[in-house]
């Protein structure tokens, strides 16, 4: 069949690598533009991260908090998707290398790989303490949680049990706070009234945290207000408490063996090998140190964002968070607009910090504004308004926000599926 | 800790294997009683069976179409429930065998346990052609079919291309012919405008009958109304057509070999192992031929019902079907009522056919009632009802309604995920 793009086959072709925030960012805003694009993802939707610890605690189905890429740009009639996985970049014959496909030339490309979780080079923990970066994560550690509660009710031995209904999550970033608060409210609320010779309520909930308190990336006084609303729903907080060995029947912190069934890793973040294909140089995380303008040294026509990407910016690097890839790939998509309409290049990238947010159960949250911070409820309700609107698709936002409202209403959770018997055995 | 079962300890012990249609009407039909229930299942959700096929063609999430059994049975302190899988029954010692288990001892044992498809014999076929029983097998199935349209769309060889945009169906009961209809819709609706290369729209899709016709269980009249609606949605429908062979690129029907990618078995059914394990006669499905109070030769305490059993009314086998299964799981509840309080015993079981339906995509269904039928929207309109109110449980009810509104109205599919790579390879 002919398609739009072989008419335009002598515009330049922009190949954008990664489906997140950032990648879908560039794309739409390279819309109408006289450039071909060509966006590639290993998987074929994009993914609301920040939502992803509901997928993991049973409270949305993974459908909620995604959508398929082509979808999202199906009017855009300038945008190719293609599903496959990127193995390499020939920045000399400028093509991106795909798994069981022949390589795509580039004029411009955009690199928004994002980052999977670092176990700081402990490897062997992963088995023992899955990270929650994708949707298959997710729905993993909700049959995992979901079923230590199963075998926790038929365990004939007591110490057994009290394993089952320990969970440790390490990390006590936002990731690891919101999916503490998510765990308690599961056991407390949801799970309370299901069993008949457990009592999910005393579940125990613990929060490792390596610093010396949680939400490291907030004022110190708001981080506070959150250790005490995780304290009130029953989660035990630990900082100063770095993790020295994992295996499956236990987590070693400060020299004390703690025996648990489940452990979440919210910890380390690893970028995507994509710096290690264009031999230049990047952090202790693996990050590409980029160019003011998001590009590489020597290669203009280059762009890393996101998570694969850091930039200092007054003396501090810039946070790993959805507003700023989606920021950056705005921003590469105008520097990309500058050479093809031959106009003026944009200022160097500068990120404006909106504000940060975090949330604990379905009351409480945390927002920062620099100047002013606001916790509890009213956050709580900012949260939620933000994480609606920002949906990517109406029918998700629209869905999303009748869940949760029946949600909060009944205190159910409705995503708790285990499809595998002993999916905690492999 | 305490639980009520244990001061209960000396009442009658009813285990109810199977927590499906007939299971679940059979614990609730039984609360209250003075009994003592354990009810146990290989997964840990109830599964409303007739819309998986909705699940498999990216129209419902998982989760819109299961309830977790504990929750549905929260309310009744008699019931207690086990996630885990039964290996067999000593009808001596009236124990249920569990793996990683002690043995179960029962007073009333109720077998549930359902059906698997069969593959006539030709088990090898089950790897290209997999079947749609439970939810693994649906999004095994969603995921196999959305990659089909991806890798159609960066196929370079255009035979290749065609048989990645056929699929076939085998067998033209309800669901071969629902799923039928709803992957037209997928194609020729939902991601008609999503892809560049490749044209949805020129979606084959064969529906395959060995009979003479299509839905034997209804009138031909009807059947007749449901396959002109399938063609009308493009679906070719081949009667008199039994399959020969099936590999991972075709499927051989009366000596014509079709390109193919996608296969899915929606033919024969085989009951669950259960009549094994009595010494009881079964039919060629394995399944129990049952006494006329559902029990079995020789053990008035052990009970066989749904798609486990089959039972001769007036000439003919009772259907395998969700209102038959549930009018025998309250029967067998009267009569484990009327031993246990010594009363009369009821009269044998006799089905009530209140009458039959089949959907064909999101406007027309036929609907049978013995004496008469109806067929297009308003039998759709019939369909959707029943089918809503039916859903296990208010959450599901409501959000299923809401799903099912919107996605009529834009012709959307929102739980169009593919996680893996390569879903397709194995």
């Amino acid at each position: 069949m002919a398609s739009t793009q072989d008419q335009n086959a002598s515009l330049p072709h922009v190949v954008i690598v990664g489906g997140g925030f950032g990648g879908i960012t560039a794309a739409r805003a390279l819309n109408g533009m006289p450039v071909r694009i060509t966006m590639i993802d290993k998987t074929n939707h994009h993914l609301f991260q920040p939502l992803l610890y509901q997928v993991a605690t049973a409270g949305l189905s993974p459908a909620d908090i995604a959508a398929p890429i082509r979808h999202i740009v199906r009017k855009q009639k300038n945008t190719k998707v293609l599903m496959a996985e990127v193995t390499g970049i020939d920045t000399v014959a400028k093509t991106v290398q795909v798994a069981d496909h022949q390589p795509i030339p580039y004029d411009y490309l955009i690199m928004a790989t994002g980052a999977r979780h670092s176990y700081f080079g402990k490897e062997q923990w992963s088995e023992n303490a899955p990270g929650l970066k994708t949707l298959t994560d997710a729905t993993r550690i909700r049959e995992r949680v979901l079923s230590a509660f199963e075998e926790a009710e038929t365990a004939e031995d007591e110490r057994v049990r009290q394993e089952l209904l320990t969970f440790v999550i390490v990390g006590g970033g936002p990731t690891g706070a919101e999916l503490a608060g998510a765990i308690a409210e599961l056991a407390k609320r949801a799970l309370a009234s299901d069993f008949r010779h457990i009592d999910p309520r005393r579940t125990k909930i613990l929060l490792l945290e390596a610093g010396p308190r949680i939400l490291s990336g907030f004022p110190e006084y708001l981080a506070k207000r959150a250790h005490h609303a995780l304290e009130e729903m029953g989660v035990e907080v630990r900082t100063d408490s770095a993790v020295q060995d994992i295996d499956d029947m236990s987590v070693t912190v400060a020299f004390e063996r703690i025996g648990c069934r489940t452990v979440i890793w919210a910890a380390g973040v690893l970028a995507s090998p994509a710096g290690q294909w264009f031999d230049v140089p990047t952090d202790k995380n693996r990050r590409v140190q980029v160019l003011p303008d998001l590009s590489i040294p020597n290669h203009p026509e280059i762009f890393v964002i996101g998570d694969t990407a850091t930039l200092t910016q007054d003396g501090k690097p810039l946070p790993g968070v959805a507003p700023a890839a989606m920021q950056q790939g705005n921003y590469v998509a105008n520097v990309i607009r500058s050479y093809v309409l031959h106009r003026e290049r944009p200022a160097p990238f500068r990120y404006k910090d909106k504000g940060n947010l975090a949330t604990i159960g379905r009351r409480f949250a945390i927002a920062d504004f620099g100047k002013f911070g606001i916790s509890g409820f009213p956050a709580w309700l900012l949260w939620l308004g933000i994480h609606i609107y920002f949906l990517v698709g109406f029918r998700n936002r629209f869905f999303v926000l009748a869940q949760w409202a029946w949600a909060y209403l009944t205190y159910e959770r409705g995503a708790r599926l285990i499809t595998k018997l002993n999916a905690r055995k492999r």
